[in-house]
């Protein structure tokens, strides 16, 4: 490396390629990949590539970009911080920091009151569970298998996820439940099924596990990146009503469903239920600068009042995030961010009914606001996965082949087992609703040919 | 709450200061306490509070703020990159990340080489405890007892400091060693003594726990919160012996000591030993974005070239925050950061050693650069510290009147156990240090007043 590295260094793509390929280490990932794709700007809906090439982004890079690249309003606001005060230490009081908490009291579901700012969704998820053992008294977490609850020692000994594996041996005390995933029911979905109706399912293992001993149930009320998994009606709330019957704390982690993504502020909105713990991320700021929230109940924040919180982090509540996190929230509400999620959300929803007619890979298509998977099959009946649970190489092809053939048509998106995700900016218009439909129209031919029913 | 919280509502400090009390959880403290000291504003190596009193920095905040608040540069770098790209996915390439990472490449010692970004120093040390299980095929991590690593479970595992009992049963496989703490030596300290020397101490330990199944040591090459020890001559080169003898990997936390705070620009350069991998945070960016990175050793690299990463998170190597380490590490070159970092410390040493001759409660000065400690007593014979170990409530009053009678001079600084630290922005200048140790020179009379030797 011969270059210097200055902020004012114009370098060429392929410097900027090959430093990235020599020096960085990207997440979940072989650093002898192929050169990562070189982004070089973004706005709204799409970025675009060093050589121009420009992608819708349906992905909304990691589901975070709740209001798209590079908003005015919100650029405007991190500026405006910047210039006043971008740090200062989580033991003074500071005014965006004030006001992003008061803000979150008003506008989350129930008594939540109090909040803990993180610099993510993981930092936030350990936050939540620590208290919750303080409080209880209590040691034993119960988390479901399809679930990512971030990459720290005790947000991946939450995880389902087979990331789990590679952190394993993992912190003590997790019991694992399954999940309501219908499509696949483990407990083969007889009617009514004590797994996908959630209280007697917990109920078993509670049974088996001293419900006494159990501090919290942590959950995503709407599964993200294990699969896009809705719960019936009434999960949430038999899940609560267990709960509430042996003293059982409930976190929800809407690190990915919250803020708008499923067509409500919140994803447990849709079913009234109220969590004691909402951890959340991502579309709280999209991801703007690193921030994260843990918001707790009336009585948890009567307790922290009188008991030691056991948790700090260098930047907790930090006030240019803070500041991010404040003008994000104003904005959802000026611009009328939810309601716009809802209604290109019944677009896509449409859009992709229509598909499912020609398209046979199509088993099922699961979703609200602008929160879609579709799960893609060999066989309609069977349902057998297009590509078996966590699949690598050859066998992960027929999802890996059609992900980056929408790549090369400029629709940028994401896929987990046999799950497709669509997750756009809820700041998307119409037309570029119909714009992604039509390349999905085109590679899901690609799913197609590998069909088999 | 029927304030209206927005960006542009303008709060009074009492506002303010209610909704933090109300609605923000503040770290490692009950929520209960006095009302937390609203800050407003900021600028070199001072802030004030909203009824316009000014603080002189010299904790740096959490011992972050290396170039001091607001520096004009660093701010315009952020605002810059903020106009240009405030986010962009960790499966990318992007310009200041790929930028950061070769300039890490090039100023680091040794062979490091590769970089992953967190945003914090609690996921570096995950980060890096997991990588090195991996590379190593091992389990058991050695750490010590007077350290601090962060507040995620798998780095609370690492840290010594009581706060880690908080958080037990902990990640299992961490094996504790002793420190280098000669002025309070476990062994009694001999001449030599094999704690405070490393190696003989590390190898003891290694026979009882099978030395091919350790992984990692992680130390911090001088300890900053539990107690600003610096390791002897020849400490650190014997660590980095026994662990290359048995093939483990040696992980320096320069996450407090790294860039210039100890008058080197890392901490291990003083003694010229470098690590397999080292964990930086605070001074890479003095925290204006959060920010942390883990820099890994050429065969780690390869290494990686080879096997995947099982690391990330949503925020890796978030551009607004690699932007700004960038433009930090430019700013502590152009400026003489370390140089000046030395020059004032050398000030600010013999202003302490003045200070010693008439308070005798001053049993040890540690330091070099600006990243000292005050080791305080109330017999310098016997060297029994001024509070006991892990003191509350009434125990540790004389530390507690010593640090708030500062604070009324507008000296702001922070204290653990009986160690006073004195860590300032490395832009102070020698009028700054000078009016700082008067305040001192006051504050002292307060530890002086239990003195019994
Ligand atoms: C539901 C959920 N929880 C937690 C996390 C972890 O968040 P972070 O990557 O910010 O640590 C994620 C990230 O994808 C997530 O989707
Ligand atoms: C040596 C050391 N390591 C790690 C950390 C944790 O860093 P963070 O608070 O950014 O997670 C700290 C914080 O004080 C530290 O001093």
């Amino acid at each position: 490396m011969t270059l210097v590295a200055t902020t004012s260094a114009v370098w060429s793509g392929d410097e900027i390629r090959s430093a990235d390929r020599e020096y960085v280490i990207h997440s979940w990932s072989k650093q002898s990949g192929p050169n990562a794709k070189l982004i070089s700007g973004a706005k709204g809906s799409w970025f675009w590539d060093s050589e121009g090439k420009r992608y819708l982004d349906f992905q909304s890079q990691l589901v975070n970009m709740n209001l798209g690249h590079q908003h005015p309003r919100l650029v405007a606001a991190i500026k405006e911080q910047a210039d006043r005060l971008c740090y200062v230490g989580p033991g003074f009081a500071e005014s965006s920091r004030a006001k992003l908490a008061a803000k979150l009291a008003q506008i989350t579901p129930g008594d939540l009151t109090m909040s803990f700012f993180t610099t993510g969704g993981a930092a936030g998820n350990e936050n939540a569970v620590r208290l919750a053992r303080h409080v209880t008294g209590r040691q034993k977490i119960v988390a479901r298998y399809r679930s990512y609850h971030g990459a720290t020692a005790g947000a991946m000994s939450l995880t389902g996820d087979p990331r789990r594996w590679a952190a394993e041996p993992a912190v003590p005390g997790v019991v694992r439940m399954f999940d309501p995933y219908t499509y696949r029911c483990p407990a083969g979905h007889p009617d009514p099924c004590p797994v996908c109706t959630g209280g007697p399912h917990l109920e078993e293992i509670l049974q088996y596990e001293n419900p006494y001993e159990v501090a919290a149930v942590i959950l995503e009320p709407v599964t993200g990146t294990n699969g896009l998994i809705y719960p019936g009606e009434g999960y949430l709330q038999s899940i609560r009503d267990v709960c509430d019957k042996y003293g059982i704390l409930l976190i929800f982690d809407e690190v990915m469903a919250g803020f708008g993504r499923t067509g409500e502020l919140f994803a447990c909105d849709h079913w009234g239920v109220v969590p004691d713990i909402l951890v959340t991320a991502k579309g709280l700021n999209s991801g703007y600068v690193p921030l994260g929230a843990v918001t707790v109940s009336a009585s948890i924040s009567d307790w922290l009042r009188n008991n030691k919180f056991w948790g700090g982090l260098t930047y907790a509540g930090h006030p240019l995030a803070c500041a991010s996190g404040l003008a994000s929230l104003e904005i959802m509400e000026d611009e009328g961010v939810v309601a716009n999620a809802r209604l290109q959300g019944e677009r896509l929803d449409a859009g992709l009914r229509r598909l499912e007619q020609t398209h046979s890979s199509i088993g099922e298509i699961r979703g609200r606001g602008l929160f879609y998977g579709l799960e893609l099959v060999v066989d309609r009946r069977s349902r057998r996965p297009l590509t078996p649970f966590n699949a690598v190489g050859d066998a992960a092809l027929p999802m890996s082949r059609l992900v980056k053939a929408a790549m090369e048509r400029g629709l940028f998106l994401s896929a987990n087992n046999s799950i497709v995700r669509l997750t756009p900016p809820l700041v998307i218009t119409a037309d570029e609703i119909d714009h992604a439909l039509g390349i999905l129209d085109d590679v899901l031919t690609i799913a197609d040919s590998y069909y088999e029913g």
